[in-house]
């Protein structure tokens, strides 16, 4: 459903044009220090603003009602509420009849059977993210001294990122991309063979991300090509550290100290200006849609930030439990 | 740990030359017909025999040891055992001072304290994916008339898979493969928005198979090059059918009527005759490592079956919660 | 930790003297009609104001922030929150130093390290039981025509319960009381044997109410006194109608049609006027304590439409387990 | 289902006529001795033979199977399956028409729409609790050095317990009983506010026991009849130790470090010589049955080491949540 972990613990809520989204957090440790302007700096990388992004603008302003006395966590739940703002919920009026392509607007109908809320994509929104920007901000603290770090490497094939994305929203279109993420600092033995594999979890909570198409982890698609001889990697020292990292810092499952790194594809955002053919349910045929609304040229530049927390929130129950 | 599922629930337990190998199936539906003959099919098709796998042979034979009434589930846990009995333990002895690069020998170490069964593996064996292909089995029938097809369709980057394969074994090295997996039939509605998406649990149970690298879903990495406009699928009928399918029949999370498609790679197998230089505990230096022992040329050729099983296990549990 | 349930699932959150307390409710089914005013039943029967409860006054107006659309349940996370206003955090400051004897005092500063909230009992609250009956009021939509009630039949060992509370006000201590509960119109095949049997989950969050110390199904003590030819309800009908009700309902932890009876003695309030001797961890040694704040002399009589809505949550979870 | 705990996860199944039965214990810490010898003791009081006990004698023989490997758990799950031998499957054969009173026969075939296993009681057989018992000697090493002791302290309502049962067999009857528990050098913190109490969880799995009708902690039903002045325990030192312990141990859900202290009461066994009327399905009307097979006199006989065994699997997950 809307949670994730076993030990740390998160539950998500919330719709884009609804009053309030945000997340509940339960099972972090008592005595860590937090305050509200501990949010800042990754609800700001989070936040629309850059190219390509929204012209839909939300102040984002956390707010800790409770788990949080004198400055430092009590140990109960923690609950960050943020408010909806800036919601213009009648350009979305006319989707319900005929479905963005590419959206959860058909299958969101079907398996709420029409009751959820299609405002600005009720809770498909990527505004649900918010929440796992928070819990990750408080993650990133438990797993500390690892250190995560995500960027966008490519946009539509290319690394001229800014430019693609100017000529892409000129066509009033949108464009995908690739982000990486690096985890340094980790420490040997999180993970489990099997079922709770450090790349089963974190690959779980990756593709709650909306529109991320893959994963790879350390040599990824690669391997299929490589001989076991190029991809072994050799270990040189007591402490596991190896030669390469084909195996991104996983072996069996669990983290051999070497860094954990991975990649990820971002489809382009399915909300384009474009007319586009699809089924429009009041007249049960195909016909063209514009969308007007606000969206995301490229969805793939808020992603970093996503894509940290997310790791963060994966890697600090894991790292709960194998205490 | 070693269970996967909310409703339909499966535990993995064993060892590679322990005394049995096997699995608990929990929260199966009453009334399926069930047999040990069963689970012929999918046995024979993971076990060693074909070209590129392993001279170990085990008989394989699955004992149902609860939970089946007359030929027919009762509803309870259903328990599924299998002997290990072609075992040699004596190879792998100094393995625990010599771990092998790319294999869980140094992290299980680690992880258990030394105190893991070393031999053959010890629980990171891809022997104990003989419990994810009986639960399998099981799935399958639950989710009746979905039908699930995953192939081998690359070796070393070559479609003469046989013959990359037999030149790989001539060299004592092992090699990575592509497989890719269909879902047909797939009722619209089934998986959650974020945590539970289709691709959270499908990749979930797919990092828990040994070797696997990377998973991509419908257009995988091909959509961080792509437009919105090319990207997305527009619906053509009422039923929610597409004319493309990049979204690989998911949206938002959940299932979209159209088949759920996804590929991933198979990384070489870790064990090699070549001989390699890691890392010597007992003699705290890098050492030649030469392994004995059997093992797989490119286990990829077994992953197949294995992928169906495990992705027939993810779907059970998806389409019984959405029940 | 905080949540409860597998498929109804909640998540509770606050401190009593925090911004605000609440809850979390997953796994809500799509389309229940469900506004603000639907609690107020439930909640003005949990609120303080009858005899023998604390002056502290709350308005205890629910917020729905998240999960309903139009006056329906979306099947998305639906967030219910309650302000707290009418704190006065002063009167609690020294028990952190001389924990108050029967309270959680001793236990949750030794917990949680000294950070939890220490004001009116931060998240040990009573107060916190205002989310299990915000859920439960869902929960008793989802069984309908499942009818739960609960009642206070006992207070000190008499019947005559309001002369009894006010004679124990006027001593400045408090007493405890008798609940017994009744659900009617239970569907027979509820619950699992074992682990989840229907004793199972509803004592695991009946004892989630603070100051409930025992809790009997159907003959209870009784059982144990009784030969099996008494204590045996022989069934009358073929719906599995039984003469009698030893069972409670529940015959090898599953409903069995029959009403689920159960009873639950409720311990006096820790927090008293009379001064007691305990020990002051400041001065390192046992000293009398007089509690000035705010407190029921009486809980027992806030507890029924808790134990209803509590029940209610169990039996919506396997209610929707058992479809 | 057939699981329980967070952290320290076990899964049982069996019928008591099938194969085997067993438990998969997940989630063990590596490291531990164990042997099969370390179940003798804990079996032998659990096994029948005693007076009030049913004549079927099962040698009870504890196979580990995965998860040992030198004398010590490996950190991976760990198998143990017992053989059912000594099974008359004949005698059972027409309760499936006509259900015995006070049984699961009606509720485990309408839950199961007839699928289940009636052989011996199927999956609701006491004989089930043999994985309870093996995964309890398990976690009594886990938390060690707490102790915790169950006796059987009264039948019938009387205390001259082989008498009373010796008259109840005379009479092919059944008879309760009540059984006490007392956990020893507990210590402070373990458990949690609410859903996660101690109590919560001890009681979820004591419910799990057969004929387990009630449980009472600490003042238990005295409380209800009790004034705060009365019922608060005084600490009396810095390490939280109470004069008297009403609490049972506990405070707010989480242990105080005094001793746990819970009773509970065990109904008569259901199956019993004497004619009983109830409903004969075949039939459709009301008609007497006799009930032959071999049945315990006095279930409540075998109880505490069960109760033992599960209350110490309730700690060690708490115990390793905690940690």
């Amino acid at each position: 459903m809307n949670s994730f972990g076993r030990i740390f613990k998160i539950e998500i809520f919330g719709e884009s044009h609804g009053q309030q989204v945000g997340v509940v957090v339960d099972g972090c440790p008592a005595g860590i220090p937090l305050c509200e302007d501990d949010f800042n700096e990754d609800i700001q990388r989070r936040r629309s603003g850059k190219i390509g992004t929204t012209p839909r603008i939300e102040a984002d302003i956390p707010h800790i009602v409770s788990g949080v006395f004198n400055g430092k966590t009590c140990g109960t739940p923690i609950t960050i509420l943020f408010d909806n703002t800036n919601t213009k919920s009648g350009d979305y009026a006319n989707l319900v009849a005929h479905p963005r392509p590419g959206h959860a607007d058909f299958t969101g109908k079907e398996k709420y059977h029409g009751f959820n809320d299609p405002r600005g994509g009720g809770h498909f929104s990527g505004r649900i993210t918010l929440g796992i920007v928070a819990a990750g901000v408080i993650a990133k603290k438990i797993i500390a001294p690892v250190q995560i770090s995500a960027e966008l490497v490519e946009v539509g094939g290319r690394t001229d990122i800014e430019d693609c994305i100017k000529e892409t929203m000129q066509e009033k279109d949108s464009v995908g991309g690739v982000v990486t993420c690096v985890c340094k600092n980790v420490p040997v033995g999180l993970g489990e063979p099997f079922f709770d594999s450090v790349e089963s979890c974190i690959s779980h909570i990756i593709f709650a991300i909306p529109a991320v198409k893959s994963i790879e982890f350390g040599s990824g698609n690669a391997a299929a090509r490589m001989k076991g001889s190029e991809h072994n990697d050799n270990i040189v020292s007591a402490d596991g550290k190896t030669l390469t990292n084909n195996a991104g810092g996983i072996n069996g499952g669990i983290t051999n100290g070497n860094d954990i790194y991975f990649r990820l594809a971002v489809k382009p955002t399915a909300s384009i200006g474009k007319s586009q053919d699809t089924f429009n349910f009041a007249d049960n045929k195909v016909e063209p849609l514009t969308i007007a609304g606000r969206h995301d040229a490229c969805i793939a530049v808020r992603v970093p930030v996503i894509v940290e927390c997310a790791t963060a929130i994966a890697l600090a129950d894991l790292y709960l439990i194998n205490k």
